[in-house]
């Protein structure tokens, strides 16, 4: 973690809410903890990497890999779920990093970073790393490939999230941190066959209709009228789709996290692994 | 089933896309069926009835209460999920019914909608009825109540669901079949103890701040506010919150599937049980 990416607060992540300091008890809900239930400090004080993704197997493989990677006791196939109580998100511990899911769509990875994010401020978390590393679907780039965003766009290719607070709409910047971009592209030159590019990253609220899909069961365009959006978002600069990037910026940015979005992933007719970082 | 609520085409379900006849395969890649890979008519033809919720742990829980109460042999304890090969939904079938979960929020219960409503057309179901039994929050009525809906609104209050088609808005109804409502609020005047009531359901992008919570990691408005904005939705007709019904009535409308909605829940305090369904 160098100097410039440290939040001031001394790195610690914070909460734009003047109502949580008053509460009694802080539940929770859909990651089954709380603040009376649960010792925060103690089970997740020296977490310095979070990495979310949609599926909860595939964060839990991710756990498994990074158990092996950092070379712990054990072969870590009895990782222990630690919202076991309830089935809306999964969470895995290993050393300093949590691997959560977060479900699809921006409404699900919304609630889960509520609620990670009091977490983190609950446990008085310092200098926290989060990437997102779930899927997402290319745009012109080689399979297999990994995109490190640079800027989180939404479907008019705008950097903006529209967030609706007591039926008006605000705005929100999705502002990235480009030091977090640099360090990531950098980790992947030292990885032999890894193919990263930077780019944006185009988050939709649908994934048929909305990014252009010909098979759903609603479709009212043509296969050109298809190629024609798909073509302007890749002049935009869109080098990937996916569903949770414009709230995830726009959410972690406010909350202190700084840092930058790096998904990836393969040819625009194929699924495969996103990253999506901030860095605190 | 009665004959106004059966749909023209002898109560088969459609799909609005010319493109899929043209399709060599139709593979449904979230709920890990297909076309090619699967015999659809063989194993969904005589499904009557899908019932949808978020949970996937709950509507395994569901398709065990329905073993039950249909008699079935066995205790209903093994049930297989039939999306097994997948983690992003579950499905059960007892007898005639289908139980599927769907995730939290409009882009995840779209993407199962959009398959789901495949998987029946490619089976060639029939007077098909679709009930999401998911959770919602009450609004200034009993807990424990069940709502019935009979119009599901946006976040101003407005039955219209806003899909974003190749970067454009389209705006779309989400109609409801009162025949369903009036059937279902006949069902539950039958069960002792089980309060029922029919009104508006709205239907949000976000869980705390589009609902009005204090309690989520960024909060901007005040406790007066929040009372106004849920008062306002109250005179309004709103009985219940929750994160799927305009999605859910503007997707199955169009493909030919009528019905209504009568999702349900506790006070405004806590979650219950949800219904929201649609009738062919």
């Amino acid at each position: 973690m160098t100097e410039t990416t440290r939040y001031s607060g001394a790195g610690l992540v914070h909460i734009k809410n003047p109502h949580l300091e008053a509460m009694d008890e802080d539940v929770l809900y859909h990651l089954d903890l709380g603040t009376k239930t649960h010792d925060l400090p103690a089970m997740f004080g020296d977490v310095k990497f979070v990495c979310v993704g949609g599926s909860p197997n595939r964060m839990r493989s991710f756990a498994q890999f990074m158990h092996k990677e950092l070379g712990l006791e054990g072969d870590g196939e009895d990782l222990a779920d630690i919202c076991a109580g309830t089935d809306r998100y999964a969470m895995y511990r290993v050393g300093p990093v949590l691997s959560i899911s977060h479900g699809m769509g921006i409404p699900s990875v919304s609630i889960m970073l509520h609620e990670l994010i009091k977490l983190l401020h609950h446990a008085k978390c310092r200098d926290v790393t989060i990437i997102r590393i779930g899927t997402s679907g290319g745009l012109g780039v080689q399979a297999g490939s990994v995109v490190i965003t640079d800027r989180a766009v939404d479907a008019r290719f705008q950097p903006r999230f529209e967030q609706v607070v007591l039926g008006d709409v605000v705005v929100r910047g999705t502002d990235l941190d480009g030091g977090l971009v640099e360090e990531l592209l950098a980790c992947s030159e030292a990885i032999p066959d890894f193919p990263t590019l930077v780019g944006h990253t185009m988050c939709t609220y649908d994934f048929y209709e909305g990014q252009g899909r010909l098979d759903g069961a609603l479709c009212s365009f043509s296969n050109e009228k298809k190629l024609q959006y798909l073509k302007r978002a890749h002049d935009a600069g869109v080098r990937n789709i996916e569903m949770e990037s414009t709230a995830f910026a726009a959410l972690c940015g406010p909350c202190g996290l700084r840092g930058e979005c790096c998904p990836g992933l393969p040819s625009s007719s194929l699924r495969g692994t996103g990253l999506c970082g901030y860095q605190s």
